[in-house]
């Protein structure tokens, strides 16, 4: 018998990805899908590669409804509404996964300088687990809420983490990420309309993104790191890829960078590592290898006359770094296979 | 002395292109330019190119400071809001060309049952000339009022005209038309979300679009024509492509055509035809070689065993199919050479 | 225990297609992939996508060989290549379908003026089924040997032949297609060369295509049809909408054309029908919700007045185009469900 | 009287944006352009948007041709080929601006190393001016041959010669470029083939590209430079931008760097500083602002805390990282006004 799972707020591209996943994973079924905006509309009207596969409709966010419907919950909800919700579904014991930024800080304060409002609910902040199965697997086993990782952060930790802990680079590292449209969400912007955000690079919010502060938090129980961190819009829909500019502590050669990813993942199923010795085109991590799929994938070039280790890390923004990640929490939180209902291969060209 | 020129409506993107071409005319000067939601705001904020170049604020489209500051005036302005403001200032002698849809359709009941709304000011609409040069240059040099053409209706119809004036092809004809999505204006909408608007083609408004009652007027007088339109957004910011299909008369061939078009356009300047045997690439008429340019490309596939006669017609929508166009009118109208302004010769590859 | 199957020409993109569906397939293995320029490299180095989930290398497409290892075989080479080594393959009982434009038409003489060579295998031409199994099922279960359509003949006969067959439509259609870069295959060119295929809608061999003939003559049995067809490059990689413009006969309604499609398709597993009274932006078929399945998209617009049908079909070519069609073929042949392997949702947005 | 101007190796992009750009220049004619390959044919063959305004053919690379026809003349020929012309063409008193990297470095060895040949021309490393007018305007003046900078060294060195000069930032930088491509030239490759080169962001040849010991040579006299370079291809035809990230000296403001731009480029005609504080999406410099253009927009983000520096700074690689750099090299040599030809003020959106 399959699990009961809700998605809240499945009108958003996350949400729509987390619809997507699940409605091909083997041990769950959807048993509610909400959005306030689009409730008693069906759900291929907003996620409309569903036409003909998924016929259900959109729900009120109702949490008597929820609770009654679900075995457990995902939370695709904009910032500042999962706080509200999430502590009723939690109470009735109800595990939740939360894709929005409300339980990835630890310190209260910091999150309302980043986010601009006071927690809600900061009694679960330390409670609430950080979900980046590859740094943090034992914990989500137990947890009763996980705080998926923003979409910078995952493949930014996931490449700084095992350099941090083997202690290979200096403290501070500058992250250089180029991103697709798709992480700005559904709202239409001047931003991300498409006349603005074709044929163009634009960097935004230099070094004041709100991703930072998870990042440095993430890292610091292995080691100090200062992160200056800049994205960049760039003309495409789906996925990061984050350059990461750091320097070495004196005797780092690619052996030693080798070995530390190796002992941080080489059993992680969701991890590749890109040899530039490898042939073809894509010799370094290219965001459109990953696009559709649950990997992140690492490259480096190291530059040793500089003391200078280059580090690239991309994903799919929409799955590493949204929905794919949170189902990977859940089936760890279940108990089930990690990469149940992820193991799409991607496609190309795409 | 320069004249005075003004610029109502110029936030938009027919409107700042006015304002950049506008710029380096060597004929006139910009003394007005207009927008509601940014007065009192630097042109260079909404027109960025412009920074470091034009240094002037928007103002208020207040009737009697156009009236006091201007000597001719652009109408860039949402449809339903020119024919508001146009009366006012025509009442004072000043010359306007409308790049709204309000004096284009001759018949009000037309007029309403495409735009939805009554029309302000009727008396109008038989004074207003349709503002295609290639077809009603003598009308334009002595109007007061110039409607430009919709950005589909100019190319499909320098495309037709010669051959339904010499009678080369049977009455319906198909037009299915490709275009940028600057053609869909600057506010941001889920159809041209970047997101949304990217690897894809999406046909809208099939057979019902507001340019197919220009196109039949404006051809109305040199033949009986049946149009069916189609409309497709395609992943590009600027231009449109016009691929249409029709069926011609007994003994048409190759040269026929060439003359109808060389008799009605040999010695225009902004109509340039594209000869299938031409080297290179650029075969047919395609809009990346229109981008940024006043011209319009037209080329054609005689198919004699099928009778078929397939039309290529080019142009960028936001020049030749807006504030080119209505800048070329204003050439006319004030008895400046006709490509003042407008003779870039477009940048390649783009 | 799984059929040992086999992809001649794996380094093409159709190629690369089918190597990645057939790693997922539920019911086969890959047995041997060939491609004589990459002989000896991995697998991955081309198909990039398969770095760390498929550690096979290409090997030369050497008849013994592909003999000895393989049940089933694909055959993804370059047109005039198909027809030397399929007879080979075919003679020692092995069934193949082949991608290529080899055995599509029955014709020999129609071969040689397409295609420019005389056929090698004039005898197979008979035997070989055209493999649209919307159309052909019952004899593509009893074929040796299958020829894959044409991507642009798939979309363009799936959306006519209920009109024909139920004679809605008059005798001449106009097809113009708009196709992503993947269609024109993995060896750079200049028409390709990204400086040149992006921002431009460029037509090309205005009614003159290889796959007109293939559509004719897959319609032939069920009524007269006359094609006129333009396809059309379009800045994206995947995916083709073709829109076909007819003339409807007399009293055709919008539930004729609902009728003709259900009476054929309603079973069909891959065919959707797009009413476009659906919500939301996707109400006519598009590319992009195509974009990595095995559907077919299916609208239309009726403008009675006009007695004029325009009908919309939507795939992804290298899918239901050309791998995925290939594989929907071989599960006819071996008795498999039809989608195994083929039941990806597409991936939104992207 | 216009002189006399020579355009060698007018088939690739920059030469035919050398072609297009002085096709419209106040002084000059052109009286040659040159291609091998298509000598004979129309220049619009290869440069379509000419089509209909300039009228003449390609020629064989001949140097007693390019002398008898050319008062001055552009090499826009591949690297290692303009050192084996240039001298006989200098020789006879013909001033030349070479576009290739033959003439940039100083130092034949680190030539060999970069471009992997012996030099040809060792003799006339010292005397090559290297063209750029913003740090070099004096010793351009006086040139008889001027090596016009790379596409990525021209942003990286406007960017840094203030910071450097005035001893602003520490010795290490990280420059992260994104370059659309039409860098990569004309020539087919499957690393620009549109259906690699699109949805994607790829890194290549991590601090080991050619431009990065002219930066370091360029910036040496004023300060010593170590330079970390990462160029990425994106989805863009024109256009570079570098993110430059750099540690500051001890109580550097924003006042501080201010100052530094303004001291050397406030009286600049082709540098513009884009303000963070100004209004609208573009705060920060973007190539879809330079598009067309031959300005180099600065921009930066001063974070203070982490004495971090980071500079924006965008280009049009065609223009002022190549064709347009090259007149305005050429206007300075000849005494013309520097922005005669180079007014255009770009467009929006594109």
């Amino acid at each position: 018998m399959s699990l009961n799972v809700g998605v809240v707020g499945a009108s958003g591209y996350a949400g729509g990805e987390l619809v997507r996943l699940l409605s091909t994973h083997p041990k769950v079924s959807i048993s509610m899908v909400t959005s306030r905006r689009n409730a008693g509309k069906p759900v291929s009207n907003e996620i409309p590669i569903l036409k003909g596969r998924l016929n259900i409709k959109f729900e009120e966010p109702d949490p008597p409804k929820i609770i009654e419907k679900c075995d457990f919950v995902f939370m695709a909800t904009p910032h500042a509404v999962s706080m509200e919700l999430t502590p009723q579904i939690l109470e009735v014991g109800i595990k939740v996964v939360d894709l929005s930024g409300d339980f990835r800080l630890k310190n209260p304060e910091i999150f309302k300088r980043y986010y601009g409002v006071d927690h809600k609910a900061p009694d679960l902040l330390d409670e609430a687990v950080y979900g980046l199965p590859e740094i943090n697997r034992e914990k989500i086993k137990n947890a009763r809420l996980v705080a998926c990782p923003g979409c910078f952060a995952t493949p930014s930790i996931i490449a700084l983490f095992p350099l941090v802990k083997e202690k290979l680079i200096r403290e501070h590292v500058f992250i250089d990420a180029k991103t697709g449209s798709s992480g700005a969400g559904r709202t239409p912007s001047p931003a991300d309309h498409h006349p603005e955000r074709t044929n163009m690079v634009r960097p935004y919010s230099p070094g004041e993104h709100r991703h930072v502060p998870e990042i440095e938090q993430a890292l610091a129980p292995h080691g100090k790191v200062k992160v200056t961190f800049v994205p960049h819009a760039v003309d495409m829909v789906r996925g990061i890829l984050s350059t990461i500019y750091s320097i070495t502590m004196e005797n780092v050669d690619e052996q030693s960078v080798w070995k530390a990813f190796r002992s941080c993942y080489s059993g992680e199923r969701f991890i590749r590592f890109i040899h530039w010795k490898s042939g073809g085109l894509y010799r370094f991590p290219n965001p459109k290898i990953t696009l559709g799929t649950n990997y992140c994938d690492l490259g480096f070039k190291l530059l040793k006359d500089q003391k200078t280790l280059i580090i690239f890390s991309s994903i799919d923004n929409l799955i590493k770094g949204a929905a794919g990640q949170a189902i990977q929490n859940m089936n760890i939180m279940l108990g089930y296979e990690e990469d149940a209902g992820l193991d799409f291969p991607g496609i190309y060209p795409v």
